[in-house]
């Protein structure tokens, strides 16, 4: 297709009449379309249904320890989950506490307990301004967490291989930097997973802060669309090589597994973060729903029962990002007005329009009856200062929604390009 | 039985003699027992057993208001859960909010996010010291989350009614005051239940803090051994009469209904505090396991399903309390070296032997092989100062053991008490 940067203004005042005429046939359809929320399907969810067969049905109630999983007790969770969760966060099982149903709740409550008790170091709050560094695009809801507890947050622009790290190393060398948001894998809404040399980077960092950690959100560990996934190296083994064990704490979950509502978070961490976190959490609670961890460890006996689950989860999800890229591909390609990524796995595709355009796309998706993640979400304080970022979230709606909402995406982001070409000639 | 404080010396060492026969005879019977824990036992936890029946088993995943309890969301927690713990706590659904499966950790929460974000108020880590007040004997758990973020505690002696309130109206005109602990109704481990003209001054309290709150631990709302019960008034009731509202934030939970690691946690207060409570809980969760929370809604369709699960906890609590009771009654009336309570509910029997005995009758026990809650952590900073109060907790052994363990208890509150006067004398 012709690039709209090379038309003359004739051609884009012809091009924008037969974009609004596409435009005003799709909005008189009446569709009720939603790619905003990063959520699984019910048919995903049906994947997992035997596991409510597996806890209640003459099996017993106790784990391989012989805990009765109704009881109180057990504060960091049943054996069998640390050994699983252990294989995915890539620590020993003794370095692993299995939680509730949210891991945001875990990275909540780890930020909210550095607040008033610290690292090992003054609480927080009596260490007057601190700062988190934010790489952004991000998941918005770790952006609300820092911004609950008045934490500043300092953008980091990310690369194809993860946050730019030079800025990183830059930043970190001011004191009151404590933190760092990271999803390594899959990134929300990118679909960056980390390169390598990144992983080096940022597990051989030396921040200023003793108290500096890395808030490591593994939460699309296993969630491949495709045989040939993305590969993360293992930032604790490089944080112990590079003499940094206590640098990163890990968070995952099943809620993209099992059940986003019932699932099972996991925390790991080194051995000293993970005594000074259950030293804390001791406090908090008795210990976590061991029932529904009873019914995850009997569905999961090891990384192969996960690992033809998470299939499973792909070929339900493969065709719903391909109907995005295919329309992507066939309507935008070329046209010099957006790009976007490919992502092998997670549950998010990222496009990018013209800058200046994100929230106009926003808005005339809205009036054709599609809900896309608000703009700006994905950015520190919701602002994203080139209004150009669109998180699309395909996972939810059914395949044939899918290529509905892509069309009108897509006529969207090129009624919105010509708008502007329009105006700027 | 004559009264050891009459015997003369004599008689004491002749008493002391059979005493230490009977003692060494116990002793050398090789006991394993424990009445440490207020848990339920695997009979009582076997009473809910069909609650794993009521989801997956073709039963769908919807609650009444169409939401899918898999899926993302519900902050709150599910209407019928809503509507059931507003019937136990007296106050209306929208008033409630439904959590997981921890009271414990709800009461933690809001005490944590009173520290760093106030009630209304500036933080309270931010006004100096504070303090709590802590009718003593109670809580061991609530008194760490205190001791934990700093606060300092003020013990409050308990009488018959509750909290000695002339003693905590004089103490809440101290605004740094920010706080009190209550388990109202068959209280944790004397099984008092407030009175009403208690409730009423309670509801009526004019602290000078105004970001003071009752943390109303309500968590034997329903946990009657008798069918005459003990009735408690609705403080929230109370409150508003009072002017008063925001005073009370109240919790609740089915971990002695359902299951203690398994079970549902609620809260409830006024509309003002809900509102505040919620606004912070978005950052920490998405929300609840609503899985959970439709299993206990199917298995509880209201009150009266309720109350007549909760006959058949009684049916087996009931016999254990009655043995320990029996015993007591049998060695110990009459000889004015202990007091004890008859709870007509709860989990615990509160004894309190001679002043200055009770560590050596925990010491004696344990000799015996049989296990009692440590001395002291019924109070602020594990400090008894009389060293006179004993939690026994009859509901997690069968009824044979405790029988048993009643035996060793009498034996050594005996023992302990001859050990003090022959050496007074």
């Amino acid at each position: 297709m012709t690039s709209y940067l090379k038309m003359s203004k004739e051609e884009l005042k012809s091009e924008f009449e037969t974009v609004k005429k596409e435009y005003a046939r799709l909005t008189s359809m009446g569709f009720n379309l939603d790619m905003s929320r990063g959520k699984p399907g019910a048919d995903q969810m049906d994947l997992s249904k035997r596991i409510f067969d597996l806890v209640g049905n003459d099996m017993g109630f106790k784990n391989k320890d012989g805990v009765d999983c109704r009881n109180y007790g057990g504060l960091d969770g049943l054996v069998e989950l640390k050994d699983l969760f252990s294989e995915i966060l890539g620590v020993s099982p003794a370095q692993i506490i299995v939680g509730g149903n949210s891991s945001l709740n875990m990275m909540y409550d780890t930020v909210a307990q550095a607040m008033t008790h610290g690292f090992g170091s003054e609480p927080w709050f009596k260490q007057g301004e601190i700062k988190f560094l934010c790489p952004a695009p991000g998941y918005d809801r770790h952006f609300a967490i820092t911004e609950h507890f008045g934490i500043k947050m300092k953008s980091v622009p990310n690369t194809k291989d993860g946050p730019d790290m030079d800025i990183v190393e830059e930043l970190v060398k001011d004191p009151a930097v404590k933190g760092m948001w990271c999803v390594p894998k899959y990134s929300n809404p990118e679909g960056i997973t980390y390169s390598d040399k990144t992983v080096k980077r940022l597990a051989a960092l030396k921040p200023a802060a003793k108290d500096f950690r890395i808030f490591w959100d593994n939460a699309y560990a296993i969630h491949d669309l495709y045989d040939e996934g993305d590969s993360l190296l293992n930032i604790y083994d490089e944080c112990v090589k590079a003499g940094n064990p206590d640098l990163v704490i890990m968070f995952t979950s099943t809620s993209k597994i099992t059940f986003p509502g019932a699932g099972v978070a996991a925390q790991g961490a080194s051995p000293n973060n993970v005594q000074l976190l259950k030293s804390r959490m001791q406090f908090q609670t008795i210990g976590p729903d061991k029932l529904n961890q009873l019914r995850h460890a009997r569905m999961f006996r090891g990384m192969n029962d996960l690992k033809a689950h998470m299939k499973e989860h792909a070929n339900i999800l493969r065709p719903k990002f391909e109907s995005v890229l295919a329309e992507l591909d066939k309507e935008l390609e070329g046209l010099e007005i957006a790009n976007w990524n490919r992502p092998k796995g997670g549950y998010f595709i990222s496009l990018n329009v013209m800058n200046g355009c994100a929230k106009r796309v926003e808005e005339l998706c809205a009036g054709a009856g599609m809900i896309l993640t608000k703009v700006g979400a994905t950015y520190p304080y919701g602002i994203d200062e080139k209004d150009s970022n669109i998180r699309v979230a395909p996972s939810y709606p059914p395949v044939e929604e899918i290529k509905k909402a892509s069309i009108i995406l897509c006529v969207s982001v090129r009624y919105a390009a010509l708008e502007k070409l329009l105006n700027e000639k």
